[in-house]
């Protein structure tokens, strides 16, 4: 396919790569940031464009790889109402950019990207959203290229999904940073818990992670959640409030379970 | 080294096995299910028994691998004053069990452990505590033959480690959970999340989770924060709670950093 980029972050730059790798024609890297554009034009042999009117008619699909914040913005200058404009935004709904084209989509690359860090997309989900039937077969064919997980996901659920990454990824490194501070408060090395944060999430590409549930709060052992929460006093408040939160919330999920 | 275990259950299992491999004389197995003792014994060729009375005097060491609300039981009957008895808890003291010997430690492998899976001990940390130098000199040397990564953590240290243990695999499987149950109430697989999952980690085996921080907590992205506590809404109220918390968290976090 011929596909033109707009945008030059970590997003437009590891599609651009993954296309380029599969074969396809990225023809044109658009980015109100031209040395960026430049910069990554150059790597996948494209055109860097400054301006939306020097854009190329007649690509197979132009993907919109911008902040979510720009994404309405920079749509809303996209100059072809017949041609098909897809963003990458997993907070954004398709309707976000319906107004500026009579044909769009979503093309959602579940993983955390860098322009730094090279991906191998194959074992990446693509969630797949099209205003049509048409579209979505269009952009299921061109995910299909770079990836083996390609999926229908439609606006609502592509919301939910984002906020169970939330939760499984960004609220997930945040406790590894909270583990991480309590042992350099005690002069302790993060090494200590790196083995065992691997384990977890190992665990976790096998099993369900409700049923692999283990600790204190798993095993309502009074007497260890007593002493932890002895010692959280001395730290902030937060963060007892947090271990409370936490350890009801395993209790109910196992009471829930356990009723069923 | 002659090595005696008082347990026989996933710790008892996981040690026995990796001191066997090292080259130690496992020679028996107490514990209070003699069909598990048995079983166990029979893997390492031990003897297994019942009764503390039968215990070798001359191993030079015994390793108490029971749970944590058994370890003062279980050691007030161990029946020889002047030998190394060691127990295996992350959050117990060793004053403990300093009462039934006049020479204890601690011997804590930082590891989920299950009987089931085999798990190569040489990366997995081992906190090691002795109530005199000689003591910790021993057990870093056992600890040594099974792992790379044998250290030296007191009592007060080893508690601090292991809430945090608790923050960054207990808590984090639990938000993993979570996840899974939101995807499935959508009609979606939860392996639509397991690469993110797994890169989550995996990044923190190699930065300080802190300053990889990404997310919109992280970018204070309020739209989307917003988005997200709306589609929250319809969950149960402890969800909004959490992630208000987990939220508000990360932000004074990357408040904290961009102050010093």
């Amino acid at each position: 396919m011929k596909i033109v980029l707009l945008g030059s972050g970590n997003m437009a730059t590891r599609l651009a790569i993954a296309f380029k790798a599969a074969g396809h024609h990225v023809a044109q890297i658009w980015s109100r940031n031209m040395p960026a554009a430049s910069e990554l034009a150059a790597k996948v042999g494209a055109e860097a464009v400054a301006s939306m009117n020097e854009l190329n008619q007649d690509a197979t699909v132009y993907i919109l790889a911008v902040s979510d914040d720009a994404i309405s913005a920079v749509a809303s200058t996209f100059p072809f109402k017949e041609r098909l404009l897809v963003h990458t935004s997993g907070a954004t709904s398709l309707d976000q950019i319906r107004p500026f084209s009579n044909c769009t989509g979503v093309f959602y690359p579940l993983q955390t990207l860098s322009k730094q860090k090279s991906v191998d997309f194959l074992d990446i989900p693509v969630g797949i959203e099209g205003s049509d039937a048409e579209v979505s077969d269009i952009l299921l064919k061109l995910a299909a290229t770079i990836s083996e997980k390609a999926t229908l996901i439609d606006s609502g659920q592509r919301m939910v999904l984002h906020v169970a990454a939330v939760f499984a990824c960004n609220f997930t490194n945040h406790l590894y940073a909270i583990a991480e501070k309590m042992l350099s408060d005690y002069h302790m090395s993060f090494d200590l818990l790196r083995p065992l944060i691997e384990e977890t999430a190992r665990k976790a590409q096998f099993f369900s992670p409700a049923t692999v549930q283990t600790g204190p709060a798993a095993r309502n052992d009074v007497g260890t959640i007593n002493r932890h929460l002895d010692l959280l006093q001395k730290e902030d408040g937060r963060l007892i409030a947090m271990y409370e939160m936490l350890t009801d919330s395993i209790q109910d999920l196992s009471r829930q379970k356990s009723e069923r």
